[in-house]
């Protein structure tokens, strides 16, 4: 072996150059972001640089600048959109610039977040403790952060499993039990519920969905009759999935209503707040979910409406023991010392499913200080209102009618011409949403509600500002015109 | 409302401001990075600094270059260590510095993974591609981008669990079935395949941990009485997960040998490669994996012996539908389109947990780019030379001696003055592994095999130099002197 070869590593060959790299990409992207409103929202990617993509796995070394210009050509002009005031898709946030920068912080740090004593695991604890407060949950309740909601809601809905269950799920499975393990959601929760159910092993056919009522929230009686029901019948209900913002059209179920009823029955009352939770930080839209605090678990977003750039799910758990009793693992190589590296009093991995963990708090940490939780409050504030301001741009004109109540920040809406059947009305707004995409005037996405297709508009962008929704209705009415004529 | 609040933004009040401090950080990681072997490996956080992590949720906003400020004296100088050249803790890399940038970038464009026609998306498809080229799978097959090792084993066993029951697990779960499953490892399997079983309702009790040979391969003589026994009792044996780089020592189990009896068993065989797997771009170590590429799953870490920076897990199924039919679902807000931004021919979110996922492909596409599968593969060979070197030195030395085989990368060792018990033994060299930290010398960890605690050094570390070692076997042997004077 050569010199070279001894000491070859991964570092930079030229650490001047790739310093000069470093500055250029900070230059690109302040620019970037700071003239996103004037490029277009979406737009396709051309075949030509699809095939850029096709090429194997590279063998031999390429000099990064020439990896970066790549970059430049063929990813950074084709984003998905939701950096852009007109993206109203899903559901997503925006992510803000700090957040971005606080990811490559963390990544030239690069700490394993599975715990230990150093201080990215003080920076992720007082997030989290920042995160109990917000909540109003209890200081010696438990938190974690996860990827995303999918995971928050399987942590909490884990956790109720083996606390409800009466016998040691970890040990013995729920394999061949004697009464089946029921858990409770109403028809609009969302399907990373069901996967959660599913990947638990308790299997779909066990997770009832409750119908809801007209405003999109669960019919509260029939859950009463389905789990007493139940009961007769000699399943085992354990848990209720209340959802705070439903992913269709953002209703909030009667969460002090659930929690009563979970006290009565002793069930685990777990809310999926993916989409509302994190809008405790907002003076208008707190007082919609008093019931809360009651919850035996949260599941959360903060890369929606709080903005954390992907990934920054949370999951809170009122009962860190239960939490950690599910989760916890203790292999000799894994063991704890009372000093050095491997100590350190909250050891995360021990909370949840990943043992390697990124430095996520660290963009969590850096944005909170950077707008505090009154602004962050407000931008969610303001996007309600957007809602609702949209909501009478729809209800003044005679041929847009909104398809369901807006709940929070969601507006379902159509357009109706009128004369149409149900068909051709869906065939048109259908066509609509993907013209409004592909001329890069804005992303709503869909959903089809009783069989209604509509143009879904999911406001969780602190760049939106009221006259684009103006735009939105505007580009809607002539994109219709244009098809019908 | 003031038109300061209508048109409030979570941008930065002073783009030229953040455009400074964006530099800032450029100039400062890059001198971190620079010069991270001439600090210390590690150095517990002092108290006034940790104190200064109690304060309560901000509810104002900071200056970012305050914040920033905070981070450079609180939390950048007591790092975990695992970018430095002496650390060989838990199992874990370093990070490249274009992989952090590329972070950056990534959170930067900031889209959503899930699913969706855009640029980013076709990045992530060429690099699993990529992986499937490096693992020898067949292109039909599909895998994943993931959390880490812990989400990729859970996938993998997942789709076992629910392709070998013969019954639709998804719809009717495990609950009240007449044939328990049960899944195959090791003693020295991964704590994360036990809670991979666990959460999935089959119960640990379902978990036949296999006994080992001296080697710490799995007993495949007990292995296949096992089975054999199990199935005449009335169990149904599904899977075997077979480790290729056990964490306590780097065994390798005979991957072609258990390949045959799934075969013949008709079980799923899913390798946790978490620490081995990537090492086929290793020419030295390939031969070792001989019957990877038979597995029916793989799950695998790039930010351990890849070095790309946390979080970058990645699993591998030969079989894509029943990946799929695993974790796909067809709500209606998630319906797709055959044009605009809902079409596009990959949804990664149909193929595990997750819904929102994070652009993490792009630092594992520039790493590839950047370095090629050669130059990769040679720092992993290297640090199997690094493992035989530090073996070497161990051997040499009277006082020290190697309590298990060397796997692959880990070397177990202990000092050994002669005279003392195993306790007393024990004790000292506990003491020796805190003491290498807290001086800041070096940072293996710790595992205990067979009643003797050793000192642990896992070497996926690009950075370490053969002489690295020297110091950490010159250090072991003074300190445990001064312990003993």
């Amino acid at each position: 072996m050569n010199n070279n070869g001894k000491y070859e590593t991964l570092d930079p060959a030229d650490w001047d150059e790739m310093r000069a790299l470093g500055h250029r990409m900070i230059d690109d992207a302040i620019d970037y972001l700071q003239s996103v409103k004037d490029r277009p929202v979406w737009q396709p990617v051309p075949d030509e640089i699809k095939n850029t993509f096709e090429s194997p796995v590279p063998r031999e070394p390429s000099d990064p600048a020439e990896i970066y210009q790549q970059f430049l050509t063929n990813v950074l002009p084709y984003p998905m959109g939701n950096i852009h005031p007109r993206f109203w898709s899903w559901y997503m946030g925006n992510g803000t610039v700090l957040g971005a920068l606080a990811d490559f912080m963390a990544a030239t740090m690069n700490p394993n977040m599975g715990g230990g004593n150093h201080s990215a695991a003080m920076v992720e604890t007082q997030v989290t403790d920042w995160i109990k407060q917000v909540m109003t949950f209890p200081e010696d309740s438990s938190g974690l952060l996860v990827s995303g909601a999918s995971m928050a809601n399987l942590v909490g809905i884990t956790v109720a499993r083996n606390v409800l269950a009466g016998f040691d799920v970890r040990k013995q499975g729920v394999q061949s039990i004697s009464k089946k393990l029921i858990v409770y959601g109403s028809t609009e929760v969302h399907v990373a519920c069901q996967k959660a159910v599913e990947l638990l092993g308790l299997g779909s056919d066990c997770f009832r969905q409750i119908e809801v009522n007209e405003d999109y929230t669960m019919n509260l009686e029939q859950l009463d009759n389905t789990i007493s029901q139940d009961i007769q019948s000699g399943y085992q209900p354990i848990c209720v999935v209340a959802t705070s913002g439903t992913v269709n059209t953002g209703a909030i179920d009667d969460l002090n209503a659930i929690a009563d009823l979970c006290n009565h029955y002793k069930i685990w009352f777990h809310v999926d707040g993916a989409i509302g939770a994190i809008a405790m930080l907002s003076e208008t839209v707190k007082p919609l979910l008093t019931g809360i605090e009651r919850a035996d678990s949260i599941a959360m977003d903060l890369h929606k409406w709080m903005h954390i750039p992907f990934e920054a799910g949370f999951v809170l758990v009122r009962d860190a023991k239960a939490q950690r009793d599910t989760f916890s693992v203790a292999p000799d190589y894994l063991e704890r010392a009372t000093r050095g590296l491997a100590s350190g009093s909250y050891w995360f991995s021990q909370y949840g499913l990943q043992l390697s963990r990124s430095f996520r708090a660290l963009k969590v940490w850096m944005t909170m200080k950077e707008h505090g939780t009154a602004k962050l409050g407000r931008m969610i504030s303001r996007n309600v209102e957007q809602a609702h301001y949209l909501g009478g741009l729809i209800e003044k004109n005679a041929q847009l009618e909104l398809v369901a109540p807006i709940g929070l920040d969601i507006v379902c809406y159509r357009y109706n011409p009128g004369g149409c059947d149900t068909q051709a009305l869906n065939d048109l707004n259908r066509e609509i949403v993907i013209q409004l995409q592909e001329q890069g005037i804005a992303a709503p996405s869909h959903t089809t509600l009783n069989g209604v297709y509509c143009i879904r508009v999911a406001i969780a962008n602190h760049r939106s500002r009221f006259e684009d929704f103006d735009v939105l209705v505007d580009e809607t009415v002539r994109i219709a015109k244009s098809l019908l004529s």
